[in-house]
């Protein structure tokens, strides 16, 4: 049976609450998805949550009640409570009617089986909690196998990332690592590099994309280090017809992989001239 | 000669504070751009503030004192001011050195020259102002015309609008119509109106697109309405190969936008064959 709490002063509720805060969140090693929809997709790849929080007008929903069902019979705790609570928890005016306190992956390198999807998203010093969820949405819409975090992104963890990642958090891998380290395993393996580059001079619709293909995208300011580039095996620049000279990091990561994605599939062949 | 304003207080100060409210932008007609990049590229394509506040010690940098010149000479007022106030006008905890106040171009469909460019991006009922913003920026990138917000979209002039696009607010036409309004201009002259779908049938590579080419993106949560999609010339879906139902709205533009100006551009031909 659930347990319900009304009282914000609950230690529990204080210590989800802080799950808002990155050093909490590391520290408990926890973080916090919202919402049925997201819910429902994470326990449809098998991963539930710890800690299951419904608001009481929200329990008879069919899917909120086999997620109590499930949560305690895996040992975890379904705990009934107010919209207050829900609110003071998940920060937002309008909270969903479930919030799940979840145990974070593991994120070394170790745990990426290279050979389980065609593409990978590879971000290096990603600044936007937004972008990160997105690329993780577009990842898992191209059948990408998750996404590796190159030197210091945003937490892949964040309220914001989660909720943009629309639960893509919990089908996609992820990954975390400095880049001579991420160097070393990926050339360790079969895999093709390809950086997006402003300086680039390969139109992104013209070279050969093999399997798997690893699309390395930059910091959304300063694009990648020049070095980084250099280090890649393929170079490439989408078209850019206006006045700005880049286009937002998560919409560069889904056009790219889409290309990638068409070129695996053979759906159509490499451009055969460049307009960039 | 620049005045200085360094007291919270102040009037203008007040003024320009309140246009973080969006009754407030309507009411005056103004909005608020932020950074010396987007203000320079908004002085390359002709538009300057009414007024510039800078920061003392940003005032020396060449682009600075070529916007103080230049706002000056058209008259309006530059106005010399302190990190504190420029934090609170910005509401940003690290402030530009410069922010602008500019008028609010007009927004009627009757300002569109379809002529002007091959693509148009149309948004109905947009929520977020990143994905406004995004698409904005997406459009200057794929040299389209502008964007057309459809029915209740969220302002195009707040400050987080205006920051995800870079600068593309002021390189792209922005219009706002109801759907029968839209619909009416729309077939008053040419134009090929394509719809993303979820319930499409066509992959998005396969069809023709003409010039102009309508590019039509529905709700972040609801998609388009149904007879929104029926009424267009043709509708297409993007691939989706993972557990999600749906891009991010301002990715799912840019992927279609980026296989138009692919088309338009003649370097590569339609796909011959459907993966959807």
């Amino acid at each position: 049976m659930p347990r319900e709490i009304t009282a914000y002063s609950n230690p529990l509720v204080k210590r989800v609450r802080n799950l808002r805060d990155k050093r909490h969140r590391k520290d408990e090693g926890l973080f916090l998805a919202e919402g049925l929809r997201i819910l429902a997709e994470a326990e449809e790849t098998g991963v539930l949550p710890l800690w299951l929080f419904f608001a009481a007008d929200g329990a008879g929903h069919p899917i909120a009640r086999r997620l109590i069902a499930k949560v305690e019979a895996a040992g975890g705790e379904a705990i009934e409570t107010t919209r207050d609570i829900l609110h003071k928890l998940s920060g937002k005016d309008n909270p969903q009617t479930v919030i799940g306190v979840y145990a974070q992956p593991e994120t070394g390198l170790e745990r990426i089986d290279r050979s389980a999807a065609p593409i990978w998203l590879v971000a290096q010093s990603l600044r936007d909690p937004g972008n990160l969820g997105t690329m993780l949405r577009t990842g898992d819409a191209v059948g990408a196998g998750g996404l590796i975090l190159i030197d210091d992104c945003v937490d892949p963890f964040s309220v914001e990332a989660v909720r943009a990642s629309m639960g893509a958090m919990f089908t996609q891998r992820i990954a975390q690592a400095r880049w001579p380290d991420f160097l070393a395993w990926l050339r360790a393996g079969p895999g093709l590099l390809v950086a997006t580059h402003l300086e680039a001079s390969v139109d992104y619709r013209v070279p050969d994309y093999g399997k798997p293909t690893f699309l390395l995208i930059g910091n959304e300011a300063q694009g990648l280090p020049a070095d980084y580039a250099a280090a890649a095996d393929v170079r490439v620049k989408i078209p850019m017809r206006g006045k700005a000279d880049s286009l937002n990091a998560a919409v560069a990561c889904a056009v790219m992989a889409y290309e990638v994605l068409g070129r695996i599939d053979g759906v159509r062949p490499p451009a055969s001239r460049e307009t960039a």
